[in-house]
């Protein structure tokens, strides 16, 4: 062809390899195709045959689950004792962060926040007779999504924290997380030193009373307008919270003025919000998990309702197989070390926050937060490209949670677990990242990918449950 | 040349027209160069000639223009009366937005805002009264930023308002603003029925005792550190404040709840301010004055530390010129307008917070809100290229203010006549619009250029200035 000839023809691209360069050309508008080649995942070939086979009704039970989750509409409604709401919290019970984990394969992180919480409720005078009450089995264990609960990092919730209650206002739903406790030397890093403990004795006797009473005042908090906002304004509420926890700040500053008891304690509560931006994520976990916790059960569906870790393991589960947890090891994030520490002192993924991802949050919408991106080392267009990817391995495009910087569209919501294994894309999440070691606390920062193992026996259970319907 | 070799060569494009097609390839790594061929702007002949021979010197004054407004530290330190410390403040003057403007030639939301002023101050019965007043001669008009001092809209100040007192604690400047009123009736619209002149007694005798007890308990508040966060959270503080406003309501409520006569009051203080996105606004503005005025005054520079409209003139002024406005009819902007209002209602543009582009924020940071762009029928990419081709008349990049989607690249800083006038790129401004009759309000909201005949006046003043020096 001659030379004029071809620079009349439109411009096509296939590009193979780096994706930043395509998503040049999308910006300019010349077509082009990605090719990924990246290793295919080896499944399990029988049940990858009978997923197969039912494709049609995965489908469909898909869309039927995504609707679910876009639908939902988190509030929070108030805050009550975990033991008075949490359906089948015990004094004796201690809800944790991830799959189910016995005190005998505990990361070092939920061990010390174990500890903390048994002192904190009075169970064992100091850390080292709660490890020995911990150990005995006198203590049980039983994870936080078990109870339609959610716990950032150890996400320890005991007998007697307080907790926020959230209503999915469109099917009904209760969720249930602890209150945000702030930065440096904390429970959900696994730290138990006395102040630890001084400092959630002050949230459950000081904060805890005020806030329930603005609540009460105001009636109820629409979180899925904060997230929306908060998305317009730099955070993915995950791992950046800024923008939520203002926006949430706002809402209840002047009710808090109004009921609490004295001004003094008002100005207390406020600053204690002001001074750490990630009050919010537990609020952002906790409308994740009420959204979709709507979307569990519908047959056929391979769409994940949730990604939690323990710190030893990655576990996820599906609409359509209930609550069966499918797990594998819990990977060490890829992470930006705060100074004097390095990877050999961080602990594998560990925390319920993961739960944004799978809800179109998080590492979904990190795209909407590219300052999360450049605190590890990237650039905006990296982020732009984190979010495109997982648009690949998603039902659905979020309705009302937006990122500014792709025009406006809807966050990728609901993640397929068979467009996961089929594409080789695994959910990226974006984390904090703890010390190995009880009562140090947080080291790092960043993202990751979930492993594949979980997703690998996901289709083996999801072939097993479309089989026993069959029989 | 083979086809072949043509496609081992790297990708060099020229592009014309258009210029988001090149943003595109910019981001894809190909290199381009952008045609400009918008028609030359007519100039004096001899004062360009004059300006041409010492560009040297002007350049070596713009970059020292420029660095005084980079090296600013625009705090909040303070709320006063206006008649105690605005200098050469008075009981029967008026302040207002723009260049000079006497009674016969003001539009009618200035009037209108006017007539309110004098009704508030008790100086006329009624609005009727009060522009018989105006009308008179007895009341005095002058411009605010004549005054170290800077209004949204109408720009109206009176002896009796209460001002936010700022300080440039780099430079030792002061400057002052009103408090922003809210929206809809509003007296800076151009609003004077008896609600608005309620509110501004309301705010005069509620609002400023409790934000000037706020803020002295807190000392002063850093506004250039909230001008930077709110611009990584979606706002570019002229047009979207909400994250400002959000940070600012952050720092003070603390001390509000603690230092209200009652918690009643603080809660009215900070519902008031909750329910005004825009509240930020006046601080963003007078930030940016109090951060330009350090540049004032030096000899050469064609850096302009003024523009501002009082919606009849857009006028403007220069570093190297002192306080000489130069001017030019100020035009209608090109405005999404309200329901139930035509582009035939909108007043020309009106208001000192062009200010806030003078500075490098509002329309130059409008890559970081591309809300804005989205509200008035564009794309993120708009948002880009208006913010990438301010960068084209600009001294400086800014060392604080930075736009995440542009990999946090500085805002573009201290816009240089001589560059507006050699590219033909007049500074973009992102607006609000007001109804062209007194007391109705606002009916739109939009992005309109700066005119260029305040440009073409100012080469003539500055070579004026030049020749003036050399003789």
């Amino acid at each position: 062809m001659p030379i004029k000839d071809l620079f009349q023809e439109k411009l096509k691209v296939v590009n193979i390899g780096l994706e930043s360069f395509r998503s040049g050309l999308d910006h300019g508008g010349a077509p082009s195709v990605q090719v990924d080649w990246r290793p295919p995942v080896a499944v399990d070939a029988a049940a990858l045959k009978t997923v197969q086979a039912r494709a049609g009704d995965i489908k469909k039970a898909n869309a039927k689950a995504a609707a679910k989750v876009l639908a939902a509409k988190p509030f929070l409604i108030g805050l009550e004792k975990a033991l008075d709401v949490i359906p089948g919290m015990k004094k004796d019970l201690i809800l944790h962060a991830g799959p189910p984990v016995a005190w005998e394969r505990m990361c070092g992180p939920m061990r010390g926040a174990v500890m903390g919480a048994l002192v904190y409720e009075g169970l064992a005078k100091n850390p080292a007779e709660a490890a020995k009450l911990a150990a005995s089995g006198a203590t049980k264990f039983s994870p936080c999504h078990e109870h339609s609960a959610v716990g950032p990092m150890a996400g320890i919730i005991s007998a007697s924290m307080p907790v926020f209650v959230l209503k999915n206002e469109e099917n009904g739903n209760l969720g249930f997380a602890t209150m945000n406790e702030g930065l440096g030397k904390v429970l959900r890093y696994g730290a138990y030193a006395p102040e630890v403990v001084q400092k959630l004795k002050w949230m459950e006797t000081v904060l805890y009373p005020a806030l329930k009473k603005a609540v009460a005042k105001v009636g109820r908090v629409d979180l899925k307008n904060i997230i929306a906002q908060a998305l317009h304004m730099g955070d993915e509420v995950h791992n950046r919270n800024r923008a939520a926890t203002s926006l949430f700040y706002r809402a209840l500053a002047p009710a808090v003025a109004r009921t609490a008891p004295d001004p003094e304690t008002a100005a207390q509560v406020l600053e204690f919000i002001n001074g750490n931006d990630h009050f919010f994520l537990n609020l952002s976990m906790a409308a994740s998990k009420v959204s979709l916790d709507a979307a569990r059960g519908v047959p056929n569906s391979s769409l994940l309702t949730v990604m939690a870790r323990n710190g030893t393991d990655f576990g996820i589960q599906l609409s359509g197989t209930g609550g069966e947890w499918f797990t594998g090891p819990a990977p060490v994030p890829d992470a930006l070390d705060f100074a004097g520490f390095s990877k050999k002192d961080a602990n594998p993924d560990i925390g319920d926050s993961a739960i944004t991802e799978t809800a179109g949050l998080g590492g979904f919408a990190i795209a909407a937060a590219p300052a999360i991106v450049q605190f590890i080392g990237g650039s905006a267009s990296d982020a732009l490209d984190h979010t495109r990817r997982m648009y690949e391995i998603c039902e659905a495009e979020n309705t009302v949670y937006q990122v500014p910087a792709l025009d406006f569209r809807g966050t990728p919501t609901g993640i397929d677990m068979v467009k996961v294994l089929a594409k080789g894309i695994f959910p990226v999440i974006d984390t904090g990242v703890a010390h190995r070691e009880p009562g140090i606390g947080q080291v790092g920062a960043g993202i990751l990918s979930a492993p594949p193992e979980p997703f690998q026996q996901a289709l083996v259970g999801l072939a097993k449950t479309l089989q026993e319907e069959n029989s």
